[in-house]
């Protein structure tokens, strides 16, 4: 163990560790999640550190060593290195204060290694250097916006993965006349490609919605330092900072329009996991449906089999159960209660800044991670594999009344429902009844209730009409 | 009383009620809430019909006596009259069925009485007639989406208001420096003007919130009919009805790209209110900052003063509460469990419809109208009457360690230090301490100290630097 | 119209109206829900009135005329009458004032009058006199405890009689024999009774649960004024004033054991508001396990069929949907929405008071008064007409495989996957299959696949072995 | 690697697995949070197993080898051996039924192990042996239960020290007089102490609320298998598995009334975690407090002082925040927001069992961890160390005009009002204006102004009608 020191008093710190006295300090305060920040808010953090000592070196803040030793630190941090030396608490008071710390100990040991001092010799400052011209409440916002973007892009995809699985299986059902449920009682017919597009479309969205969110978090406070009125900032630095990073994450950030607001204000997260909560709401609503439509495989709707992903129980041999959309159910559970934690952290800032971001980067990361995770099981663990019974899918629409409706341009409300009394009295089809009761030819019959027409937008008065 | 039959049998229904025999049934079914459905939302079905009707009419499905008497019914209800004849309770089952045959039956009995028959005679049928060519699920839809449009205009105005009194504030407090807080503790000075600008910017994002809010409800069902598939309905009718709503409405509509997807899909619903959440946790920060500032008068921050708008104790003459902002935290905490409501009806959608959209209906138009309302009751009974205590803030400034920060790039961190340690210790300011240690002179240290660059960005190594 | 006075000024008050120029103030202040506070909150308010005016006559604080005037006058608002002076909006700032002060001008223009006196002349005074010794910080949360017992109890006698209608059908269904569903895939048989068990058993909870709450209820703050510390009340009033309470509410009502923290803390409100929530979980679950066992009629499980209470098609002739299930449903969900803004309320409550009981009254009793009229209209529209469709229930047992599991113990796991397979694969039952391959006699197959066994618990080994 | 089988396929299992195939494959069915199951879930589950391999030796179903090995292999994991055996992710579909098989599968090959075998040769079957007379819709809930009890005795006790400390505090600053403050404007005068005695009173109450959490939970439907029916359990096992597993966890347990109920219901999961929820109100509004009363050090309250925990600002040297209050009132939200989940979670249960107990799992348990520890850092990190700054608190007392109240029973509303007007505008106390004004004598001034009564319940009329 080595000694360290603050204006609080002493400290021993473990001599292997890169942290110091705030982080050791920090580990001792929050013993709560049991999880660590997330490795990408880390990451980000680095980045930023690095442009800083970038903007702070170029200006002639920082001397060429120093800036070059921090640079180097940062980006081997932002490569992934080091990762267990970030052992902070996930939940954390002091608004980040810890997790800034912690990385610019971290920098600091390692850069004063790489300049060939010890652990603990601090021959880069971890405030004085690593941390100038900064403050927590400036870079700690701008990370986690750095961390969500870059998280963003893998999630994406991930949806967009799971809107063309869903795609390709619209077009490998585009011909299974079904019956349509609404309100669980049986409906018109629809074709199985359709209950397909119509998740394709919900999901097509929320691929849509990623891109919106990234969009309003390019805004970034870098610069503001205490309280977005850059405090100790110089005018030069705050201007070419923000350049640095923006070449150092590859993301398109801007310098906010007004450093108070963004310093203050966190109700663009809040839209943000609104925006992700809008995206589980979709991903429910298919898992929920997907459970239906496979419900059985004797008792229930089982128009469709889901692929089989382990042994369902252990009482009946055989059983198989939906277990990847249950997950994904759960995973639309998590997201939205995470918007409620990320609700209640930004709806609770303070005055000049939120003291509450570490609990929106804890939810707010998570929530990303799952929704990628539940979009990418439920596209390839689950839709890719689907099949239909389309045995069953033929029998519930012959012999339902789902079809009849059908019938109303051509017969009229009565007639229609004296078929429809008729097929359920006598046990037969709509066809039948239509025959049997003479209300139209064998021929008409099969013109006016052709399974093709049936689920195609426009086709009401089609068969006789045009003819 | 009145008989009336439907399939399920016969009821009774008041002389004079314009209403039928289904909405009389839901009157027994729902005895919920206590609260009528929106009259927004009536409008909004009243002008769908009236829509549905001219293109039918035009299309020769209607003949000209039954579609102008459904039109000058609809229009009558869409201008607001007969808003008594809409009781069915806002919290129903069946999908809006009740709703949308309470529409379509006020409008047969009235159109049937422009007609010349009476009540229940029904010369223009709700169904055959009024409801042609439609189903609940694909008016239902459209008009809570038109009712939300028609309510977020005045919604984006009264935030625009907002905005507007919160930015005559700051330029009028834009000279007043005050102490900065960060999670509580006393910061860095701020001037009060800069605090309104943060509360002014959150709005201004709000605004446009709206404004994105209103694109994503444009793309209506209308024509899907009962499962988007549009059966029943012909081709022409369901391009022209949409070209007819266009008209009627005044808004931008259009036909959604798929029917099915929006037939079944509620995730918009989720995204809107998502959006409308942002914007209370901007209304529940500023007012909570609000109270604290004004928090006092003599043993609170007391800053500012909020215009007195009732007494506000019994015991203590003279007090005087912070009424109108408690009453905006209480809009924003009533807006946020909105969203949790309409975020469990849009997920338990199932299959080819949302059967709880009048649940969504309930709780986003209550949450748009109490977010405008709140907004311009901040505006107009609260910030527009903010008055400062001027000497107050200066005292802080003057007398708290806040300033100090200001010496850091010209003395270093420990000479700082030291300042801050002697004032504490002696009681005086720091512009005091910095003379008494004679680390600057008297000039420099105004210089430096100076109160009109101490909260702008950018200002740090002027002072000195600069000669 | 008649002017009034208060510190803040004048302001013209309907001559007609019983309230007087603070309520007039809280009319202009907070134009927002639009609904009035709830009647039962104010009926509880006038019930402290005369509690405290018995009291402080006793006492001698308060001369007889004036005495028996607030008496007579708080009496009749109790008994519901002047309904309509109690305008004041239900979402409101000032931590309740505005109710409290509409209740005492109400009642001091009315003993005015019962005085020979004319409204806005108070011969008795709204602070002076009826609300002598007491502050709105205890009489307002005193009361709003009170009118949620008052609803409790009825709500109780709801939940009782959904339980016991469940506890019929139990009864009627015990001989029916269905499939259970796990997951929603097939599982083993149940009966349809031991279905309506489970559901009756969870609603018996809830009544216990509200039995609970009740209790939780009792600890009143009256005579806390203020904060708590009982300023300006005497000794021998706080005693007195509560034993009145207790006579004019028929309630057993305590008075805390520290006034300061019943003050203060709302936190009680959280605990109520999240019992009445498991309730709501539990009416969810049953209104959902309704509509999938009645999903149908033909391509769904259609094991049951519900009352039909409204036609449910305007395109399908005879298509009735689960219409008090999904108005349950709704319930649920406003019920648990009602919870978290209970919740917000609740938790940001401030030092000596909670200034958001406003909110909490409005979702609170909304939530008791939507939970009872839920748990009515799904016993006796809906759950006490069920039919079950014996044919369905008995062919999904026979034809599906659920019934496999029984030869476990008698063949073990291998050979009743043999029987699975055979009976898969040759579209038998398993009864057939058992036979066919020769695993069992006849004689022994009947046995041991005895429907009347199957759903029993414990009864696994029994049919071979009792031999 | 070696080579597993089920019915589903072959898969490789790593040689070193205690685990078998159901595990690996869950291991690729849920890569989704990270997270493996709570530690203490998979303990209470071995512990379920080692009573099941009890009753069922006892009885003659499991021969006495087998028996042995699974009830030593069982007490080895419930005594935290084998930890690192148990990778499924927390978040899983299947109802629970991956943790299950995990548990299965490491007793059976362990157990194997101890009879001589080598892994995957399962001379203990997972299935048969471990697993007999059971299904995971028995023991999955069952141990959740158990698991959630033992977590409470620990999170009882933490809230306990948190109510202690709160209490020494409330005895330590019972004399220290200071202003109240409600809807944060100065109001009626309070002791210190008094405040932390509210806090304490419903720290209190959160105890005797876990309590009230820990009996709700001890009704088990162990016995009830697949659908709370018993199929395939002997009479004899189902009544005597229970008694064992009393006796292995010390906790007083019993088999439900209902356990067709038990299985499907989790309404009481919701009703904890509800209860749970109110705590962290407390917890929330005493760290707000406690952030208010410690704001400044001169721009704020600055009442009391929380001990110094960590450097607070890397620009204001000596600058200290209220991380520890921060840190709690992020584990309220979390805890909030995990009641969202778990609602979400329990409302969604279908038919014969919950399949989404995993998330309910997840998200209680750590909401425990979270409580306790949240209140455990509140106590000894925070409140143990907090100190008074009486000076200021005399000063504000002195200054303000909170005192006046006092003189409302001596002087009238009248006089004190003038009293007031005429401290304020010469900016005197309170007691120097009374004598003033010539109101009072000074003696009767100091008598009536006495801050020894003036937080006292009941000392309104005291000091004059005394004589």
């Amino acid at each position: 163990m080595r000694i360290e020191k603050d204006f609080l008093g002493e400290k021993q710190v473990p001599e292997h560790a890169y942290w110091g006295i705030h982080t050791q300090r920090a580990l001792e305060n929050f013993p709560l999640s049991g999880h660590p920040v997330h490795s990408n808010l880390i990451k980000a953090l680095a980045l930023v550190k690095v442009s800083a000592a970038q903007a702070n070196m170029e200006l002639g803040y920082l001397d060429n060593d120093t800036g070059y030793a921090i640079i180097e630190a940062g980006s081997e941090i932002a490569a992934g290195k080091l990762a267990d030396q970030f052992p902070t608490d996930a939940l954390q008071g002091g608004a980040g204060t810890s997790t800034n710390m912690n990385v610019n100990e971290v920098i600091a040991n390692r850069a004063t290694e790489l300049l060939g001092g010890g652990k603990g010799q601090y021959l880069v400052d971890p405030l004085n250097h690593v941390n100038m011209h900064q403050s927590t409440n400036d870079v700690y916002p701008t990370a986690l916006r750095i961390a969500a973007i870059k998280m963003l892009l893998p999630l994406s995809e991930q949806i967009a993965e799971l809107q063309d699985v869903l795609q390709q299986k619209e077009a490998e059902f585009a011909g299974i006349l079904k019956p349509g449920r609404t309100q669980l009682q049986d409906a018109v017919p629809v074709t199985l490609g359709q209950e397909f597009s119509g998740w394709a479309q919900a999901v097509a969205r929320d691929r849509w919605r990623i891109y919106k969110v990234e969009e309003r978090l390019r805004q970034v406070n870098l610069g503001g330092t205490a309280a977005g009125t850059g405090i100790n900032a110089p005018r030069e630095y705050i201007f070419l900072v923000i350049e640095k990073l923006r070449q150092n994450t590859g993301i398109g950030l801007a310098r906010a329009e007004s450093l108070i607001d963004v310093t203050q204000n966190a109700d663009v997260f809040t839209e943000v996991s609104g925006l992700l909560k809008a995206a589980a709401v979709n991903l429910n609503k298919i898992a929920n449906d997907l459970r239906l439509l496979s419900s059985g495989p004797f008792a229930g709707f089982a128009e469709i089999r889901l692929p089989e992903k382990q042994a369902g129980s252990t009482i009946m041999p055989g059983k198989v159960n939906p277990i990847i959309p249950e997950a994904v159910n759960q995973v639309a559970f998590q997201v939205i209660a995470a918007d409620l934690a990320i609700t209640m952290a930004c709806q609770n800032g303070q005055l000049e800044i939120n003291q509450f971001l570490p609990l929106v980067t804890y939810n707010l990361l998570q929530a990303i991670d799952l929704l990628g995770k539940g979009a990418s099981i439920l596209a390839y663990k689950c839709v890719s594999g689907i099949t239909v019974n389309e045995e069953r899918c033929l029998e519930l629409v012959e012999h339902s009344l789902i079809t009849a409706p059908i019938l109303m341009p051509v017969l009229g409300y009565a007639k229609t429902a004296e078929v429809v009394k008729y097929a359920r009295r006598e046990k037969v089809t709509v066809r039948q009844a239509v025959k049997d009761l003479g209300y139209l030819s064998s021929e008409d019959a099969e013109k006016v209730l052709d399974y093709h027409l049936m689920a195609r937008p426009g086709s009401a008065d089609k068969p006789l009409r045009e003819e």
